[in-house]
Order: structure tokens, then C-alpha cells, then sequence
């Protein structure tokens, strides 16, 4: 069982049913048989630009089947792909860059300008826009015709408590033992069809188009997410699956109307935090089959997932873990009882074997082959996981994951500065958005308005805070440690 | 991904869905959290026998539910299990003991009358029934709750070449990764409902059990094959899954007559070797979904499978390689070009690691990763397998692998026997079945009875020659090697 390998997934797949529908856009619709060719032209044209086995290859691109093909070429010369955020700022992205040190970094020209201040530091890498990709000759290349699952295929960065963001390593076996997991848990239907409107550089869209090449199913691909367009594409392409955030769900059930979906649509996978109770009453009246997951990039998606029929008798768990993902809560270094609450710890073969340049990191989170997700819970006696308090005083904003500790280092940045907290506040479409509270040095004044122009400039505009708050202390416990949760009583 | 490690299958799957039917007999029905606990239980009684972790067990069982309880039970203790074919004369059962040498064999009573001439040879062994352990007291031991994927599980024997049956290698990541190319491949549906109507000895019957538990579904299972009960039992259980051979699939049609099966019925998995043509057209007026389909013990079950919808476009193929599993065509050390015949070989992690004892025979089969099936057959342009011949002249006679081999070795250990020479013949009800060849030594006789009889006491009665020919000599090549495809002539 060491070293275990697959063949090329999208490769086999041509093979194997070169008729079926790959992906689908409002544009296009290319089977497994025409992407696979127009893969290996791509990955001809980036071996071309000197892309070899071995490189790290940096990808900043919207959801495009261009996008797909730049995914699966780079698997197909056996680079490793580092998947960039769009809505990052050149300041964030040169640090992850900096971090990764790519070879290559492939763009689109509407992301040009992101790179004009910064392509001058990013003396490592090559920056080439899809545009003039397209303008280069051929060449042939050695075809990685088999997957080692224990290399590392893609990563993806998120940040952590200290703020600083760290690179994911995924593997070809954590990206194929995530989408088993997921089969043996939802089934799979040879209709199936999978609506992605989420980001392809998050683990929740990269997911999405590795199991329509292993499974062999048809991926919806929508370049951003729309509720409307959503609605109308789960339609008319008899969509079975979809994953969206609860922010998403809303949007959409608003837009339905006194509508109900067709009965094809047989799974709305519902990740990023716990879904409030009326969407999911809603959800019931509307006999919309919600599974409520958990997950993270660092187990290649959801890892735990409650089906429909106990989503309100178990309301507010997220479920039970897939096949093969065993999960412990421990407190003490000593796995608690049910219903008593510590860490979430995890283990199984979709979980990664740690971060990019960063063995202290590692082996802190991971200890024994057990992830220590640093997220609070406890397990009912039946045996599902109800998530307490997300790790880091994680922020979930609209699905995207939002570290107080960045934008805390952020704000430190700025002279007039002192001290800076930030914390989630309650928001009624985002579900949550970050705020700051902010004591300023002595004889200085900065307005609100000022602050976040500043954060602007520095970090993606859902990390930038919504409000702030200027006050003359902040809370700190004996050690002197901030104690974000209780930031929210200073504005009571 | 080294030493990957999944939960426990049966207590995972009691965990995750305890409500849920495993199995379903015509006297009753059991869920996972039952059969957990009923296999804790005969686990604990196998404990008060003296079988722990390590031991090697063998079963002499019928299809029943205490059969999937002994076969459950010493996974949880950490046993390794050796199945014995029901069929097996005293004589066979001694040599596969003698060679695989279990601490302990388990049987029913029923079978007891098998053990009486050789019981006191098997001085390793501790003989108990299934009568004799329900009134051991139950004792407690150390369960496993996770199965490592690279530890041997299973043991079945086959034969080859030589004659003498080989202890085929199953480990946990065999039985594992097979079913996640199967689900893969046929998909996975919630309602799924497999019948096994085959042994739970061979890996056709066996493969059931481990998909149940790994998927989460329903065994409906049958003590023997019965066409009517079949039938019967298809619309009782809203079957949707089974597995048979040409021979059953036959009976089960005459049995059908002007009827169809419900569209439940999803899929009729079709193994051992290619169906007759008029069968698979009976099959496409009747809509039924037949997938051939080709596999072996060494390789867990089927690695290559044909769908429905190229049953007649590709008469004749076995379709083409589960997800995982990789197809070659070897000839002279090569690979040959598409439609060129050659050895069959193939790769992926369902694939055994060798024979019990045959360091050899196991050198000799698996080659660089490769497994050499001795199967000769071709790739046609499209990527379709078609086998040409069955490795070492292989007799299928009603699904089971009969070597002509094995029972030349039998027919030359009789005295008055000078040389004897094996093959299948044509039958209706059984596909082939094996007939004798013999050139006696001088001045002996033998009528084809006695030598019937002698085979009798030495062979599973599927094995016996069913017609028995005496000549003057053997169709033999330069070599002297028998040519067992031109033994046929002799009687044309």
C-alpha cells in the first residue's frame, strides 16, 4: 500500500468515458475527451514557456475553463500548483509569493494591474497573462501518466493566529481520498452534475472539479456567484449537487420565491460555519436537501457532514465524519466524553501533512498523524459533532475565512496605533464581517474612515473592517493577552 | 499516505448509520448497529476459544448470517482469515491446511463428517463448530478499531500452473480500494440493495459483504442459487445490484419467462468469462443491465468492466479498467500495440501482494508492481479488453476455476494411470465442463466409472471429469509439453 498511485485522473477519464460532459459554462460545453486534448495543448504551451516537472507554479484566475485547464496542465507536467486568492491586494499576494517562491506565475491581463507594483520584487518568478500564453509554440513535455498520492499537488494559503498566512500542502492522495469520503457519504449518480459558483482557488471549488474527473460527472461552472443565475442554471442544466455558504442559500431562496427547486437537485452542501435556524426551516418547508458540513483547507474540504434528515433534530451540528476520517475531541492531551467539549481533532488520509516551509507550524498542528484543527466542540452521544467556537477567532464572512490576527497586524502597522482588536460582529447577509476597536497613541487622531483606507491598501476588501471603534483600552486578560470575545462589550 | 489506516468497517458503518438493513436472509433482517453487536458478541466467544490478535483462522462455512458474523468477528479480534470452498473433498481441505496451517478452524456441524479422516493430521489446528462456540462464554479482548490497509486480511486458494492451490494474499486495502473502483464505476445509490446468491468463500461473495459495510448498504443474502428464489427475492427486496455467472443469468431468464425485472434492478453484474451472445441479445430485448465483467481472486474481483450500453457494440469485451487500476498487454517483455494479443497484466492497490509460502510463485506473478494474470487477450483502439484464453488452460464451468492441472495430478497418482491429459468441453448448463483424457499403463484397465470415483474421494464434485476417454496417446508439442487445446481432436 506505500506509495500508491492513480493513474493521470483527467487522462484516465478521457479514456475511460470520453463522451460525457466535463464542464459546462453559460459559454461552452466540452466533454472529458475534448478537455483532456485541449489540457495537453495548454500544457505544450506552458512547457513551452519553460514549465517543467518539479516547478511551483502560482495561478491567479477567476472560474474559467481556461482556469481548468491551467489545473489540470500542471498536473499534467507534474508541477506543483500554489492557488492565489483574486480578491488578495499586491501587498498580500507578493507575501504569499515571497512565501512560495513559484518559478512561474500565470495570470489573466485583467489581473495586470494587481502585479504592476510588485513585479519588480517578484524577481523569482515569471509572470505570464493567459493572453500570451496562448501566443506560444508548442512543445512537448514528459506526460505524468501516473499520480503519486503522496505528492504534493496543490497549496492553498490561510492564515492562523499569528497572523501570518501559511501554505496548505495538498496532496494528490488528500485531494483522491477527499472525493471517496464524499461519494461514500452522498452517492454517486451517473447524472450527477455538480454547480460550482464558488472560487476554484478555494478548497471548496478545487474540490468540485477533482471529482468530476474521478467520478466522471459534469461540473457547472459559474464564474461568480449569482443567485438569480444560479437559480436559472440549476434549472436548465438539471443541476443534482451544488455547494454554497448560507449567505448563498439565503440569496438564492430569496430569489426562488414561492418557487421549489426540481427534485433533481438532490444536495445543497452547506460548508463554511453553522447555518442559522429559519434558513434551515425554510429549507425544510421548501423540501431543499441541505447537508450541513465542516471542513477546512487543510482537510481538502468537508470532513464532516449532516444529512438532511437531521438537520433540525440535530440542529446546529455538523454531523458525522466521512468514511474514512476518524475525529476525537480532546482537552488535556485527553479525549473527552460526550457532550463535554475541547479541541476537534482529526485524522484520516484527506488531511495534510502540514505546511509550506513551516515545520514548527507542522508539528504543532499535527501531532501523531492527528490534526489539531485548534476549532472547539464536542460530540453528542450519538455521536455528532457540534463545532463551539472556530478556531483562532476565525470570523466566517460570506465563506470566506477572516483572522482577526491579520488585520490586528495590519492596523499595528500604522504608526498612530497603539492597540487593535478585531472581532466578528453579527451581519445579516454576510453573516459576519469583521469590526476593529482601536486605541490610538497619545497626541495622534485618525478617523474611521482613514483606518479603513489603510486597510485597503494592505489586505483583501473582505478582510477590510466594516466599522471601527476608537476606545481607550482593551480588554486583555492577566497575562495581558487580547480577549477578543469580549471586544464586542465595549460598544454594548 | 504511507500506511494508510481506515476505522473499522463494520463498527464505523454501525456508527454512521446504525439503522440502516445489512443484511436481509429469507428468516430475517439485521441492521449495522445489530450486526456490530452481534459480531462484538461471537468475537468475545472466539476470544473464550483462545483466537486473538495475529492468529490465522480458517472457515468451512455456508452462506449464512453466522458466517458474516465469524467473517466480521475476526477482523475485530485481528485474525487473518483463510475461506475454504464448500465444495472441497477431505483431501483438498487437508492440503490448504496443511499449507496455510490456521491455529483454529471454524465450521458448522453440518460439515463435521468432512473432518473425520483427516482431523487427527491436523495436529496445528484446534476444530470447533459453530454449535460448540455459541455456548463458549464470551471474554473480552483488544479490538481494532482501525484496519491497516497493507495487513493481510483474507486468504483464498486457487489453483495454476502447477497444480498445487496458492493462498492468495487479500489485504485490508485490496478489499478496500476494490470497492471504491466498483463504486466508482457502477456508482452508489442509498437504496442499493446487492443479492449474493454466490459463496461468501469466493471473492464474488466475500466483495459483497466488505461493499456493504464500506458503502452502507443492504446484502440480501442467499444460502445457495436457486433461479426462482432468485427471481422471487429481485422483487421482494427491490434488488438493484447482482452478482452472477452465465449459467445462473440463464436459469434466472427461463425462470423470468415472458416477465421482466423492475427498473430497480440497476445492475447484473456479469463474472466468470464471456457471456454467449444469445444471452446478452435475451438480455437487450429484456432490458436488462448486464455489465461483464473480468477479475480474479489475485485482484479482490473485477478489475475490468463492460456497461450496458456497449454490451452488443462490443460483444465479446470485458469493457474496460476500474478507476484505479491500470491494463497492459505484454508480449516479449513489451507492450503491444492495440488489437496485437498478448499477457494480460495489470496494475493498482486492489491487487493482491503475492501467495502464502510461494515466494516464487509470487516473484514469478507480480513483476515491477505488475501482476502477470497469465490471461492472454488484447486491447482493441478504443481501449476495450477482450480475453483471448484463460491463463493455464482454465476450465470455467459454472463460475467456478477448475485447472486441468490439479486433476491431471490426481489421475497420475493412480497406479494403473501413465499419462492423463485435462480440458473443458462445451455444456449448456455449466458453459465447459472438465473431461479426461488417459493412456493407461500395459496391461491395467480402468472403466471411466472407477476412474470417476477415484476422483471423487480427491475432488470437489465440480471437478470430477464428467466424461472420461481412454487413448493410446497425448497430443504432445517438441518439447514434450502436453498440448491440452488439441485434446479435443482425438475424439472429433
Amino acid at each position: 500500500m506505500n506509495n500508491v498511485e492513480t493513474p493521470n485522473w483527467l487522462a484516465n477519464r478521457a479514456f475511460l468515458t470520453p463522451n460525457r460532459v466535463a464542464i459546462k459554462t453559460d459559454k461552452e460545453s466540452i466533454t472529458f475527451g475534448e478537455l483532456h486534448t485541449k489540457t495537453l495543448s495548454f500544457a505544450r504551451q506552458l512547457s513551452g514557456l519553460g514549465v517543467s516537472n518539479g516547478d511551483m507554479v502560482a495561478l491567479l484566475m477567476r472560474n474559467t475553463i481556461d482556469t481548468v485547464l491551467a489545473i489540470h496542465a500542471l498536473k499534467y507536467i507534474g508541477a506543483t500548483t500554489v492557488l492565489l486568492n483574486t480578491r488578495l491586494t499586491s501587498h498580500e499576494l507578493l507575501w504569499q509569493l515571497e512565501d512560495s517562491k513559484p518559478k512561474t506565475v500565470l495570470t489573466e491581463g485583467f489581473f495586470s494591474e494587481r502585479f504592476e507594483s510588485i513585479k519588480d520584487k517578484m524577481e523569482w518568478s515569471t509572470l505570464h497573462t493567459l493572453e500570451e500564453i496562448k501566443q506560444v509554440d508548442e512543445k512537448n513535455f514528459d506526460f505524468v501518466s501516473t499520480f503519486q498520492l503522496d505528492l504534493v499537488d496543490t497549496i492553498m494559503y490561510t492564515s492562523g493566529t499569528t497572523g501570518k498566512p501559511k501554505g496548505v500542502l495538498q496532496t494528490y492522495g488528500n485531494h483522491w481520498w477527499s472525493a471517496i469520503g464524499s461519494a461514500l457519504n452522498l452517492g454517486l449518480h451517473e447524472k450527477d452534475t455538480w454547480l460550482s459558483s464558488v472560487p476554484l482557488f478555494h478548497i471548496s471549488g478545487l474540490s468540485i472539479l477533482m471529482r468530476s474527473v474521478i467520478y466522471g460527472i459534469t461540473v457547472v461552472l459559474h464564474e461568480t456567484f449569482n443567485a438569480e443565475e444560479v437559480n436559472k442554471s440549476i434549472l436548465k442544466n438539471k443541476v443534482t449537487i451544488i455547494s454554497v455558504v448560507s449567505t448563498m442559500l439565503s440569496q438564492m431562496i430569496d430569489d426562488l420565491g414561492v418557487n421549489k427547486y426540481p427534485s433533481s437537485l438532490r444536495c445543497v452542501l452547506l460548508g463554511g460555519g453553522p447555518a442559522p435556524k429559519p434558513l434551515l426551516e425554510v429549507c425544510k418547508d421548501k423540501l431543499i436537501p441541505v447537508y450541513q458540513t465542516y471542513g477546512m483547507t487543510e482537510t481538502s474540504s468537508q470532513i464532516v457532514t449532516l444529512s438532511p434528515e437531521y438537520s433540525l433534530e440535530k440542529l446546529g451540528s455538523a454531523g458525522k465524519p466521512l468514511f474514512p476520517v476518524q475525529i476525537k475531541v480532546v482537552s488535556d492531551g485527553k479525549e473527552v466524553l460526550p457532550n463535554q467539549s475541547g479541541e476537534i481533532v482529526v485524522k484520516g488520509p484527506n488531511v495534510t501533512k502540514g505546511y509550506l516551509n513551516r515545520d514548527d507550524a507542522t508539528a504543532d498542528s499535527i501531532r501523531n498523524g492527528w490534526l489539531y484543527s485548534g476549532d472547539i466542540g464536542y460530540l453528542d452521544s450519538d455521536g455528532f459533532l457540534y463545532i463551539l467556537d472556530r478556531r483562532s477567532d476565525l470570523i466566517v464572512s460570506g465563506g470566506e475565512n477572516v483572522y482577526p490576527a491579520e488585520i490586528e497586524s495590519v492596523l499595528l502597522s500604522h504608526p498612530f496605533i497603539k492597540e487593535a482588536g478585531v472581532t466578528g460582529i453579527n451581519d445579516s447577509i454576510w453573516g459576519q464581517v469583521p469590526c476593529a476597536f482601536i486605541n490610538l497613541e497619545n497626541q495622534t487622531s485618525l478617523t474611521g474612515e482613514e483606518v479603513q483606507a489603510f486597510c485597503q491598501e494592505r489586505l483583501a476588501k473582505y478582510k477590510v473592517p466594516k466599522q471601527v471603534f476608537f476606545v481607550k483600552e482593551l480588554p486583555r486578560n492577566a497575562s495581558n493577552k487580547l480577549m477578543r470575545k469580549r471586544l464586542v462589550d465595549l460598544i454594548k
